[in-house]
Order: structure tokens, then sequence, then C-alpha cells
């Protein structure tokens, strides 16, 4: 049965996008391979995506131009072939290739999709998404990659959490580029 | 000429404090022997103090009583011993032992230290002196513990940055109670 894994990138300071909705900032400039190896590692497994509407339309207008394809190819064909589901109650359809709309009800969608064999999913930002997943515990595990910025204010990931929620840390590995990715499981 | 280090505890998503000014969740109730070294080790060093008020209100109320010398008695006896200033423009005087009150210019009495021969300086918490020494590039280093905890909400210590602040990540280390800490220098 697919375990779910939810990665998101933040500043130092704990946000995933600045106040104007700019992730430009996790974005590695420096050419590390082995940052770009890590990052080809993880999206060119045979899994399943699972996002909000902000992040699907973010990925969506992204991932299938020239532009991707040319700077990151093995990223771009691995996020344009992998199945997807964008949980949604205002997308009436969802026109990427291979990509699932779930309208209903998140919990028991996700319920569905953890029990039916398939793939390992992987949810990408989509922070309101993650954090009703994480307090019903469906997330098996979470990769943070802590970008070395202070951004002093911007948007937070966890924000629709109504409890605090510990977890436990299994390993952390810092990168070259200064990417420092840690890996979490539910205490 | 002394160094300025930065010492911050934060939850995975980037608070210092929770939404009630609690930080009780970021103290180890493991027992870790590593971890308790390594605390002690930082904390037992010749060293300096620099904080604001409201940190230096909650270090007085807890390092001098028994209570604190029975629980970590290195810690507390660097604590009570080390030269330590604090900067407030509300508090006439600062009777927790060798503490001197900056009730001025921040940025000069910080040069001022850092120009004359003395132990290195740590600030421990602090978030907005922390913001206009990091700003104005009299930090040398930041030292992070990430405590694996998702709080929704809280105080941010770097809301008072003016403008994003790239850092250089230098290392990272996994502790068994799952604190990871991670040192960062100016970019």
């Amino acid at each position: 049965m697919p375990r779910i894994s939810s990665f998101f990138s933040a500043s130092l300071d704990g946000f995933f996008a600045d106040e104007k909705d700019d992730v430009s900032w996790t974005h590695d400039s420096s050419g590390d391979p082995e940052w770009s190896a890590f990052v080809s590692g993880n999206a060119s497994g045979d899994g399943q995506l699972l996002m909000g509407r902000k992040t699907y339309e973010m990925m969506r207008s992204y991932w299938p131009t020239p532009a991707a394809k040319a700077a990151m190819p093995v990223v771009a064909e691995g996020m344009n072939r992998m199945p997807k589901h964008v949980a949604s109650r205002t997308l009436t359809e969802a026109t990427w290739n291979n990509t699932h709309l779930i309208s209903g009800d998140l919990l028991a969608a996700v319920r569905r999709l953890k029990a039916a064999p398939g793939p390992d999913i992987a949810t990408l930002g989509s922070g309101s998404i993650v954090s009703q997943l994480a307090q019903a515990g469906l997330v098996d595990e979470f990769q943070v990659v802590t970008i070395p910025i202070l951004l002093g204010n911007g948007r937070h990931m966890f924000g629709d959490i109504p409890a605090p929620l510990r977890l436990r840390t299994v390993r952390s590995r810092a990168f070259t580029n200064g990417h420092v990715v840690t890996w979490y499981a539910p205490a």
C-alpha cells in the first residue's frame, strides 16, 4: 500500500513563500551536482503526486514547457508522466497529463488512495492539504529542505493545524549548495 | 576582538515561541547525554551574553534559582557567572549578577563591544535585537536548533528584518533526541 511523503522547502525562518507568493529563492543556482542528483532521484521514481490547487497550477504552468524540459529534463519528464492528484473545490477539470481531480472529501479520498495498491505518494508544498493529512495521521514522512535565507515574513505551511504536532527526526543531510534536508516521521 | 554568535531554537515550521510566548516545547526531556554535553559545552565557555529585555527577564527569573542549579548545574553556573548585556529602553537597572544595561544606541554599543578585547559574544533568542544586528552585518554566526514539532502559528525571530538576508550553511548535526543544529555564517 502506498506511503505518503510530504516534501517542502522553507526559509531558515520557516516560510515556504515570501509575502508576494514568490518561491524563486528556493531554487538552486549553484549547479551543485550532488544536489541535482538528489532532486532528480526524488522525481524520477515510480510515484504519485498529491497537491492542492495553487501548487498544481504553479507546477502545470511550468513542467510541460520547453523551458522546463531544457533546464531539468529528468525532473520534467517525471513530473509530466507520474499520476497526479489535485484536491480542489473550485477546479472543474484537470488538464495536465495523467491528473485526477479530488473535489469531494479530501481525507476519505486519500484513505482510499492509501488502501489501494499503487506507488508511494508525494505531496509537494500544499500546506493546507498537508496540515489536514498530518493531523489525521495520514502522512508517513516529511522531507524538509531548509534554504539558508532569512525572509522575515511570508507564508507558513501549517497554519491550518489545530494543535501542535510532535514529529520524530529520522536523519539530516547538508548539501554543498547550503540546502539542509531533514527527514521526519510521526512521533 | 569578540565574534558574535546568535543562538536560537525554533519549531520545524519556524517559530521560536508559540502564540502564548511558551517555549517549554524547546526543552529536551529525553535525557540524551550527547545533547546535554553539547548544551553544557556551549554554556560553560568563557563568553559574554547579549539579549533583549524579554529574554533577559525570562533568563533572570530562572537561572539563579535553586531549581535551575539542581536541574542543569553547569549551565546555571555559567549563565550566572558570565558577563551579560541587556538592551532595553525601559529597564532602569539590571540586577542579575554581572549584567550591563544598554539603554542607548544598540548598534553603536555593539560595535564598541566588538572593537574591544574580550571573549566572544552570544545572543540568546532576542529576535528584534538579532534582526537589527544581522542586517547591520554584526552577526558572525547563527546557530539554529530545530525542534521536531509543527506549531502552526507563533512568534518569528526575524520579523524586523527589512529585506531578505542570504546566509551560508556551515554545517549541520542531528542529535539522538531529534534536535537538529545548523550553523550559518554571513553569505
